[in-house]
């Protein structure tokens, strides 16, 4: 049992964790992949310090198999291939009981309010599981939680084939969310600056565009015929795209705030009143989208082999960080936790 | 026949107007009276006067009774009392193609960008009128414009009965969205500083409150048993409002924008993914929204009597206008453009 913490200060150090076997409705796991996410590189920033108890094991995206099990657990056996999803909500709140328990109002992250998935072993409540198909690898396995995040936003746009989208924002969640708006069958469109991750958008098969040397606006304009576009989604986390989203956004658009903007930006609130705009928040998952996106793998709808740039020993975690930082080419860096 | 036209700088001039014979789908009206409207003590002001082409008639909360009947129109005949819903759509853009006519890309509003109705005799395309039942009068007609558009906003928010409601500002507008939400069957409370329409919610059989005296987001905490509101209405238009709107919205909470922020204001976003918030523009009215309107006035579910502050005859069209000027008691000015 070997488990890498989170220490301060862009370090981890590597350690003999303890395994923790498992008490009723609990499953303990040999963890396979966990992917780096952007959280987790805010942690390692240290912006996210008050809120991580350090020396932290962190890591959240995760593939694993089930080792042991608790009492009471029947859903499933030793040997399952699994994912976690991350959330542990109080069932007791009044979000909780209108059945919104992913945003529930004492919800803990597992993997930053308790510790996470970046070691061998790891024990976590049987209904935070789901199983993984035959033909859905544990390196797979990884990329599940990062697209349950698209299957949520695309999801709470409730968009329909045919309908045109933009994506402001070409990093890892930016193009998951354009494979999952092209597996519905929506035209997408993803705004990026950074040359390779337009290319990464070219390969997945959806337009991309330069918002520095084109202006934005007008090409949306041209592209849909004056009607706009029928969903934005808002990935990029920067001021141009608050402002871009309520002009390509056309008559009765949604918009997708996936983005976490800790300022108060100024939005222009007036558009929203002239095409009666609707602007969705969307936070994390709900048990459906972990279904839908396990599916979407499993069917081959959505590659997420090309979103994996590096698989590193979790020994080797520091260098993985280390690699991801103020990398725009990177996807998704996965950290090994078990030999397969 | 007798007309008002707005002359610039709060100035109207009484002229001897012209009659309109209907064209083809057209309808010839008497005016019955004539609302005056927040928008109206815009243009008054000035603020509208590059969108105005003075000297123009104004005026858009409209009743009446049928005079004439142009060619081709057989839903409506003389004698009927009717109201106007103002929107005069082109029926060939994306927008009206999807069936919102009523924010056409080339939307004209009545009133406003085209000639309207303080005039004893407006001529208007028959798309545009509704029936008042027999047991609605001329002068409760003149309401049914300003409570569709609390209908398209209460609409627009997808209400349900025993919801929490918050209406930010107890203007007329405000008044009337907590008027339609009371009759849906939703618990509702308007935040208004003014003591006179605080006191005009009581009497509508809503809770109100003062958000200058009292902390707002704690009054609603207490009141929704921590579970904030299921559905805001910012109707205010001031700062304020724009952060207590998110405050007060609870988990998955609904904020309808009614209120026209000319600015572009600082919106807490983290509350949009935190609690996973929705904002929907809202924008003038549908068809189905006065039809609804005419419903609620004729089975008395609204009383829209006690919204009535003044009746004046359209030759005082002037005094009715500095009456409602800077005049927080008054809610609905009336303007009687013909003797019934």
């Amino acid at each position: 049992m070997v488990a890498a913490r989170y220490i301060g200060n862009k370090g981890f150090d590597i350690v003999a964790g303890e395994e923790h076997a498992p008490k009723a409705g609990e499953v303990r796991l040999n963890v396979g992949y966990v992917g780096i996410c952007g959280t987790d590189m805010h942690i390692y920033h240290g912006v996210m310090d008050q809120r991580v108890s350090i020396p932290q094991t962190i890591g959240h995206e995760i593939s694993g198999v089930v080792a042991e099990i608790g009492e009471g657990v029947s859903d499933f056996t030793v040997g399952d291939k699994v994912v976690v999803r991350p959330l542990d909500w109080c069932g007791e709140c009044p979000t909780c009981k209108a059945g919104f328990t992913h945003i529930c109002q004492n919800l803990k992250f597992m993997g930053i309010d308790t510790p996470g998935a970046f070691q061998s072993s790891w024990t976590v409540k049987a209904r935070t599981l789901h199983k993984l198909p035959a033909g859905v690898n544990l390196k797979q396995g990884a990329l599940v939680e990062p697209l349950s995040v698209a299957c949520h936003d695309v999801r709470r746009s409730r968009l329909q084939a045919g309908e045109k989208v933009v994506v402001l924002g070409g990093g890892p969640i930016g193009q998951l969310v354009a494979a999952v708006a092209k597996s519905v069958g929506a035209e997408v469109l993803v705004s990026e600056p950074n040359e390779s991750r337009r290319a990464f958008a070219d390969k997945l098969g959806v337009k991309s565009v330069n918002p520095i040397e084109q202006d934005l606006a007008a090409y949306v304009d041209e592209w849909t015929a004056t009607k706009g576009a029928d969903v934005v989604f808002e990935v990029s986390g920067v001021k141009p795209a608050i402002d871009a989203m309520t002009q390509v956004a056309g008559r009765r658009g949604r918009i997708v705030m996936v983005a976490i903007h800790s300022s108060k930006p100024e939005i222009d609130l007036f558009q929203f009143f002239w095409k009666e705009l609707e602007l969705l928040g969307a936070r994390v998952y709900e048990a459906a989208d972990f279904d839908w996106a396990i599916e979407l793998i499993a069917s081959g709808e959505v590659d997420v082999n090309s979103f994996i740039s590096s698989v590193s020993p979790l020994t080797d975690i520091g260098t993985a960080f280390a690699s991801m930082d103020g990398n725009p080419e990177g996807m998704k860096a996965l950290v090994e936790c078990n030999a397969e």
